[in-house]
């Protein structure tokens, strides 16, 4: 249990730098100046867990510790030295894909925390892990990453369905979560590999798409 | 008043279906998989009477009780079943007006019940009925139903405002909800039925418009 | 202490005011109705110092003082009545910078009669000062106040940075704040007249840059 805590807690910092690491990237590609690298970085690496603890009534968690927005600035800092280019490609969309995994328990870890209904918690774990790249891209005023036709949302709820499922099925927290880890991430990294992706809607639409 | 408790729940998961069907709907017109439907479903669904509960501090509804995202993924395999092109012409939009109206009373029904200030109280009927829409659109990256010229946020205002005013001229509660109701609703089928509108802003803009 | 509180007192409705017309300014330009107006004028007006409250679970401050959205509503109308043209190029960009600094200085306060650490206080003047206008061009799906390459977000954090360590250097508070109030005005200043920015990401971007 400590073991899992302290593990946890570096997944949740190391999906925070991810995240904000993403939100640099979408300040770079507009060619925007250091402090809007930070508020990019700062709003994408905490935003999904600053919804979740809003919902759940929690602390929200950076505001007594703000060592994650600090966290979130340094990742700006690195995209912003290292460069994009250099970073992306090769380890950043693989971080995110970890991240989104991670932040999907870390998320719905909080939520049975405060003996929340086991669907809520997988909800939980969700937005935590959805809605950080949901605020960048809206505030970047691009589409969304929910309006691309790859799985994103779905690894992130197999990830937190899994961790919950099993712990009802007995399974230890550290073996749940390790469980939700490895589904998330591989259907994850399976979408960036190989495509992956479920059949979209395919019936008629109304004539007035108004 | 029991009675009236019973019918405001009812209109309450009405609304929230309906809403719902709405996100789906929107998740169809992009030819989204069924993950991305419950998405929007459930954001769509719950999003209004969510963000009333966080200003009003009471704890989400949702939260504790997932039936309503339950309620909000059924509306979204609804639609996915039966497709958008049947429900819509024919139904949606009525069950959407009927909706408006319904979430403008409860959301001025739930403020009024913390002791708040009359005026919040409308307020808060005006965003738990307007930005389950709102949020959807904002996701979809489409410009926002407050954004089109026809008569949407005024229906809310008038549904909430004519409930509250009617209480503090002495109706009891059922009288004055039915009151809010039939004037939102028949305000909105106007603007459904023969385009309805205020007048938009007439006068001269800044040469820079930017 | 009283002087300074009556001071951000008249500094908060003002940094209301202001937002609150610019909000009906994005109104105006799609030819929207008076209700719209009012809509965005009061979702610009406290969209900023709501956020803040919701995070540092503050009772968000216009639910009991709906006089705060009365404001709006009557920045609204002024909009409507005087029109855009004439208030624009005038005085609107100017009482918005000066908003700009006043809302940081009064978000940081804020939080500081909550105990939070320095930094979380900085950051909350910054979310206060600059979110009601995000969430008014997000609403008005225009791209963001942060996307136009002048100083606008750093303003604000040079706004609450000077006034969060002028007090921590000894300052009395209605020091640091009038420091605080015109090194951010004055660099926002600086922006409008001679188009101060900082320099913008130069580094390569991805090939993809999808």
């Amino acid at each position: 249990m400590d073991h899992l805590a302290l593990t946890l807690d570096v997944l949740d910092y190391a999906a925070v730098a991810v995240f904000g690491a993403t939100g640099a990237l979408a300040a770079a590609r507009s060619r925007h100046d250091i402090i809007t690298f930070g508020f990019f970085a700062a709003v994408t690496g905490v935003g999904g867990g600053t919804l979740r603890d809003l919902l759940i009534d929690a602390p929200v968690f950076w505001v007594g510790q703000p060592a994650y927005i600090g966290v979130c600035l340094a990742a700006a800092a690195a995209v912003w030295v290292l460069g994009p280019r250099r970073l992306r490609g090769h380890i950043l969309v693989w971080l995110d894909a970890l991240g989104l995994a991670a932040y999907a328990i870390v998320g719905a870890l909080k939520a049975q925390s405060l003996g929340l209904p086991p669907f809520t918690c997988v909800i939980m774990g969700v937005l935590t892990a959805t809605f950080g790249g949901v605020i960048r891209d809206v505030l970047a005023h691009t589409p969304s990453i929910l309006l691309r036709h790859e799985l994103y949302v779905t690894p992130a709820l197999v990830a937190a369905g899994a961790f919950v499922a099993a712990q009802m099925a007995g399974a230890p927290e550290m073996v749940a979560g390790g469980l939700g880890l490895a589904l998330g991430f591989g259907l994850r990294a399976g979408a960036i590999l190989w495509g992956w992706s479920l059949p979209g809607f395919g019936g008629p639409l109304p004539d007035d798409s108004a």
